[in-house]
């Protein structure tokens, strides 16, 4: 049976990959990604074949990594964080269709809502919204929507792609829309690099946030009206202390 | 320096756990947690002393934690899943307080949205959100309006703790709340048992979720607008195929 594992290989370092996740690329022929990802592991999985593409190549991606495994190879594609969230699984079904071959496995990895989480603190212990800034395949008035229907429902939120070059204003508009419904000094945090070098936690208000320095290797963490600052780290209790 | 970890070992196998979260279970003295979490990985770390309390016993379970860790101790706090999103790294943070002993690290695990939904597909390729249906620390009110706002905003949606004996009737609520704005067709899906004895995926509509057999053991998922079912999986499309 011809195989292919889609693998959400976490924020970028082996120590937060399953043990799932690193048997299955340590046990396959061919490790297929974009190839900023495949940098990240390509140390760790000597001797595989490694096939690559650029940014924005997605589907030409998905159909390299089906057309290798129906050629016999078992075969590994590697998305950074979880393998469904804003990842390939999707878009490999897809293009699969209705049909068992190859037969698919997703493995899912740690998304940087529990990565970048762990690192702010606890920011996500109680209800929450992940919500993606860029509009390259959504139109911005429903991002829009979306986030301010979750700042209406006191929503904690994770901001996913807050910035790049091409659209260096999106997170100061969404701070925009949220600061419509939420106050100024909301607490917020931003993650940086997770578990990558350079790796940085930040917290600050919802006010300091439009104006921060963010770029695309940013996760960004809107708290919501509990959420508060202990001893350092972005805190949202979920009231286990009332009870 | 007191070592106090907080641990999301994941749905509750060996595979799916983190290589960290593995090290560092591997490496202490204590393991201390809920009495049915313990129980899942108990065999794995021979050797160990273990500390659970009963349900519900969430600050006492914490307190011991941080004593053992403050007493010398290099302890494991494990929760289920991760150990941030309805975990208890907030509330060990709010114990500990503004001091540095015992020294936390909170190591993420794979929260039920990425398992459950690896086990369904790929539900949660675009924006979602993640709302717990328990009411014992939440107002039904509060969770009704962020129902309501998901739902106006095409988020697709984890559920947790869709039910349980006390509560037999939130998710057939929960359900009537959504049918107010999304039609009956939605496509949902329930992850029960994930990564356990009794694992199964069940795709099935909205409409036929409100009278489903939903137990504290599944995890629903509900579909956006473009979520479709591709040979028997729930995919929620991007766009990828669009661009």
């Amino acid at each position: 049976m011809n195989r292919l594992y889609v693998i959400g290989i976490g924020p970028g370092d082996h120590e937060n990959m399953t043990l799932k996740a690193d048997r299955a690329l340590r046990q396959c022929d061919l490790i297929c990604g974009y190839h900023v990802y495949v940098d990240l592991i390509k140390d760790l999985y000597p001797g595989k074949e490694f096939l690559t593409t650029g940014m924005t190549k997605e589907a030409d991606r998905c159909r390299m990594a089906i057309d290798a495994a129906r050629g016999g190879k078992t075969t590994c594609m590697v998305c950074s964080g979880d393998s469904s969230i804003y990842g390939m699984a999707a878009l490999i079904y897809e293009l699969r269709g209705e049909t068992d071959d190859p037969a698919i496995e997703v493995i899912p990895g740690l998304t940087a809502a529990c990565s970048g989480g762990a690192l702010l603190g606890a920011p996500l212990t109680h209800d929450f919204a992940v919500i993606s800034l860029s509009d390259r395949l959504t139109e911005w008035s429903l991002i829009e929507s979306r986030l301010t229907h979750a700042a209406q429902a006191d929503l904690s939120m994770v901001l996913y792609n807050p910035a790049s070059k091409s659209r260096p204003d999106h997170l100061k508009n969404a701070c925009d829309i949220l600061l419509r419904v939420l106050p100024e000094d909301r607490i917020c945090g931003v993650a940086r690099n997770i578990a990558r070098e350079g790796e940085q936690a930040q917290l600050m208000t919802l006010g300091q946030l439009r104006t921060a320095h963010i770029d695309m290797f940013c996760t960004v963490f809107i708290g919501n009206s509990m959420t508060t600052v202990i001893n350092g780290k972005m805190v949202t209790p979920r009231g286990y202390r009332n009870v």
